[in-house]
Parts: C-alpha cells; sequence; structure tokens
C-alpha cells in the first residue's frame, strides 16, 4: 500500500488562504493590517531571495510590509536603535532581522532587542521559555516547529497518546518540536523521545513511533525498514544531493529514503514540497496573531 | 542483590562544604561574598519555615543573606519597587521571593520583574530559555532538576547514550530535566522519553530505562517489575501518606515502591533523604555563580 502524501505546497496554500481572510476581516471592522518589517543588511544573494519571498507574501496577504534594507557597514549601535524603533511603533507587529548579519555586529544581542512580543521568528530566550513553560504562556511558536504540528493535525494523525520519536535535538527544530509534542493541548499529549547523534539503538527507537520526525540533516538516514508500517512520517531535513545537468538547479533529498518509505508508512511528507513550504505560512500567522493581540 | 542507596543528604552535605569552601576563597581574594536576599510576604507558617532553612544555610556558608520580610498588605507597587531596588544592588546576586504571594498580588508579574541573571531559582522565562537553548547560553539551572542531575552525576552513572525516561511533565521537574539530559554535555547525552498521564504504555517504557527519573507525585506509581535490573532510580516524589501517631510527623513515601524496587535498580534515591536536600543546595550553587559572574 503506498502512503498518503502530506502535500506541504497544499495545506500552506489553504493556510495562507485563512490567513488572507482574517486580514480582510480585520481591515473591514478595524481599518487596520498586520505590520511587519523584514530587515536585511547588505546584499547576500541568499538572503535578499528569503526576504523577496517573505515581502511577497506578506503583500499578497494584504499586510503592511516595510522592506528596510541597509547598508553592509551600518554599525551595531545604529542597527539596535533601528530595532528600538521599530519595537516601539505601534503599526508594527512583527520584526524579522535576516540572518547572516555582517561579522562586526554581535547576532545575537541584535536579536534579542527585539521586543519578545514582536519576536514572530520566536527564537528569543523569551520565546523559547515560554514554549516550555507552555499553555497560556505562550505567544508564539517558532514557525518549522508549528508548521509540522500542523502538518500532523491537517492530515488526521491521532497524536494524544501516540509514541512520537524526534530524530536530532537542534533549536531550531528537534527541541522545540518534542517539547510542543509532549505537552497537553490539541495536536499534542504524546509520549515522547527524542534521539540524536548520542542515541544507541536510533533504528529501534524510529521502528516504534507512530510520529516519526526526522531533523537530522543526513540524507536517506532512516532506512524503510526502521518504519512503522502505518506511522506517519514527517522529513524535515532537505539536502542538497546533486545538481540536475540540464536544469542546474540542486537536487533536494530528505534524511528519509522516500521512495521506499511511502511503501511503508501510513502517511508522509516528501521533499521538497512536505515541511519546507509551511515555514513562511506560520510566519505570517504569527505576525497576524500579533496584530490581533494588539489591534 | 540490593540497590546502592544515593544519598541525598550526604552528596548536598558535601556540595554544600564544597561552596563553603569557595566563598572563603572569594572572601579571600576579593573581599566580597555572595549576596542573597529572601523576600517573605505576609506570615504563612510554611513559607516561613521554608525561608529560615534558606537564610540558615546562607548564613552558614558565610554569604550576605539579607532577610526582607514585608507585610501581607504591602501593595504590588511596592513589593515591585523593592524587587526592582535589589536588582541595581551590585552586592546582590540572588533574589528569592517565596511563593505563594497574597492574593492582591499578580505573582506571575512579580516573578518577571526579577533580574534573569540574579533569578536563581531560574523560573523566569528568560532562564527557561536559556535552558533549552542549551550550551553557553545557560545562566542558572533550576534547582530540583540541577540537583537530580548532580546525584546522578555523583552517584557514577552513565549518562551518554543512556536510555533515560522522565515520568511527568510538570514545568518544575520533569520538563527542564528532560530537556537537560537531552543536550550534549557532561551528565547528560542521554537518549531521553518524557513520558505522562496521557502515555499509554507506561510499564514499558520504564521498563526500558536505563535512568528512571520519576516526578509524578503519585505514591508508589512504579512498581518493582518495571525496573530495568541495575538502572538508576531517581524518585522526585514527596508523598503524605499519613502521619506517625508517636511523633506527628508525616509519613512521606516517593512515587516508587522503594523497600521493593532497591532489590532489583542498581542504584537508587530513598524518600526522603534523597532529592530533597539537594534542592536548597543548588539554589546556593547558582548564587555562588552569579557572585562569581559579577565580581
Amino acid at each position: 500500500m503506498t502512503a498518503e502524501i502530506i502535500s506541504g505546497t497544499e495545506i500552506s496554500k489553504a493556510i495562507l488562504a485563512e490567513i488572507k481572510q482574517e486580514v480582510a476581516e480585520m481591515k473591514a471592522k478595524t481599518g487596520k493590517v498586520p505590520g511587519l518589517v523584514t530587515i536585511l543588511v547588505g546584499e547576500n544573494p541568499a538572503s535578499i531571495s528569503y526576504v523577496t519571498l517573505k515581502v511577497r507574501t506578506a503583500l499578497d496577504l494584504g499586510f503592511n510590509e516595510i522592506q528596510d534594507n541597509q547598508p553592509a557597514d551600518i554599525s551595531e549601535a545604529d542597527l539596535l536603535a533601528l530595532i528600538d524603533r521599530y519595537n516601539n511603533d505601534p503599526e508594527i507587529h512583527g520584526i524579522l532581522v535576516q540572518l547572516p548579519l555582517p561579522k562586526h555586529v554581535d547576532e545575537k544581542k541584535v536579536l534579542n532587542a527585539i521586543n519578545p512580543d514582536k519576536d514572530v521568528d520566536a527564537f528569543h530566550p523569551v520565546n523559547v521559555g515560554r514554549l516550555m513553560i507552555g499553555g497560556d504562556e505562550v505567544r508564539f511558536l517558532p514557525c518549522t516547529p508549528a508548521g509540522i504540528q500542523e502538518l500532523i493535525v491537517r492530515s488526521g494523525t491521532e497524536t494524544k497518546g501516540a509514541e512520537v520519536v524526534v530524530v536530532g535535538r537542534s533549536n531550531i527544530v528537534g527541541k522545540p518540536i518534542a517539547m510542543m509534542m509532549a505537552q497537553k493541548g490539541v495536536g499534542a499529549n504524546s509520549t515522547v523521545t527524542i534521539v540524536h547523534t548520542g542515541t544507541k539503538n536510533l533504528a529501534a527507537h524510529c521502528k516504534r513511533a507512530d510520529i516519526l520526525i526526522v531533523a537530522a540533516g543526513v540524507p536517506n538516514l532512516v532506512k524503510p525498514e526502521w518504519i512503522k508500517p502505518g506511522s506517519t512520517v514527517i522529513d524535515v531535513g532537505v539536502n542538497r544531493v546533486g545538481k540536475n545537468e540540464q536544469t542546474g538547479k540542486a537536487i533536494l533529498k530528505g534524511d528519509v529514503d522516500f521512495d521506499k518509505a511511502k511503501e511503508i508508512a501510513g502517511k508522509i511528507t516528501p521533499v521538497p514540497g512536505g515541511v519546507g513550504p509551511m515555514t513562511i505560512c506560520m510566519l505570517m500567522r504569527n505576525t497576524l496573531r500579533s496584530a490581533q493581540k494588539s489591534i
């Protein structure tokens, strides 16, 4: 039997449509819309392309989007002053600083200067702490883990009492999604195991997972025989394994051997088109929620 | 075979002696000692007894200990002003507010007003976030989880690659100790599973634990047959199960059936005299570390 494919491409479209609708309702009711500023320092081509995608998405949703480009030689003090200005701007509900920053700027200092209530990336220690404390304390969830949880819920996978195994313990994915799935609440309340490079019996843990979330960054790490028949497999890995000779584009592979795994799993995300498109979508939803709190 | 008893009473004495030595060295070198303020609002008898123990311990270690007692009708604004004063006092390295506070005071607001770098209880969202981010980010670890990790390390239990099962997902014990044991570092790097009231097969998980940490608050929850032979068992539960008719004192039981479990486990903590004495000890060490950072 072939697994149901959980399409992040389709689910993210549906969520973006929901957000667009909510923005329109907000505008009709209050005359206001969510405000998002993207701060780009310098002209790193990859950064420009990420920021452009965020700006386009925000504009399409009807956000008030401010693209604030700064020269590569901006001083740390000026950058901090800029953030302070947006922290105090009531029209701005989300502040994004595109990384990496130039070497003369202390990245952590800059990120920690963002008001946690406008930190829609949710990487500020206050938001990480709120996530772990859980419940009413949570303001924003980090975007990739939030996207993973959304895929699990919208695929109709039961999480309550499910055995969840998270492969990888990064701050961006592994640790937060493990904590989110272990807590009480909708799309959670699971028994969670975190496995990693220090784990002795990776295969045995994966084999007992009703929901397997793989964020290791190692192509084809998870073998088909490690997958519990009928389980839900979320593949967070995006590994460049070569180049398409005709198009020149990178060939992307996940951490799971998709072609074989889909014959065993009940539901599975592809790479690309699985977790990937969810991140920006959750970023936009965080900004909307922030605006809804303050308007 | 009977398990080795991990005595928190003995280990905490050893650690307190180490702290006392470090305080003496600090005083000899710098003329300064760690400063700890305990703020007690009102006259709740249990609170008085907790605060008294902290004060006595701090004084015995050679700390500059300020016992700041405030009347039960102190306003929230005055309490916040008091905390602000200690936040800005360079002689104070740790601030403790004894809970519960009177109902007219917003407890969360007061606790969140403490400078995270003086929050030696480590419950402030910033410190919770730092714990989860891990590594150099960590300033203070919360006292009970830190005490548990210390017991595991000082009992000579190997943690690297060990299967750790944490029973309970409280903010005070379960979630932080799970996160601490899963991270890289000394006394950690374990494969961690968090189980809880929503877990379907509690027994099966406990049975595969090389290190079983039980913080459920349910007397005798863990049955002897759930314990892996030779494993290390840390019992965080402190349950009042009755009263000694002669002394009138409460009879305390852990979450593990100790008498039978000690015939199966390799190492086990008793209740009382296991995790209990470690908490105050770690509080004092957090205060010392805070002082060392700022002096």
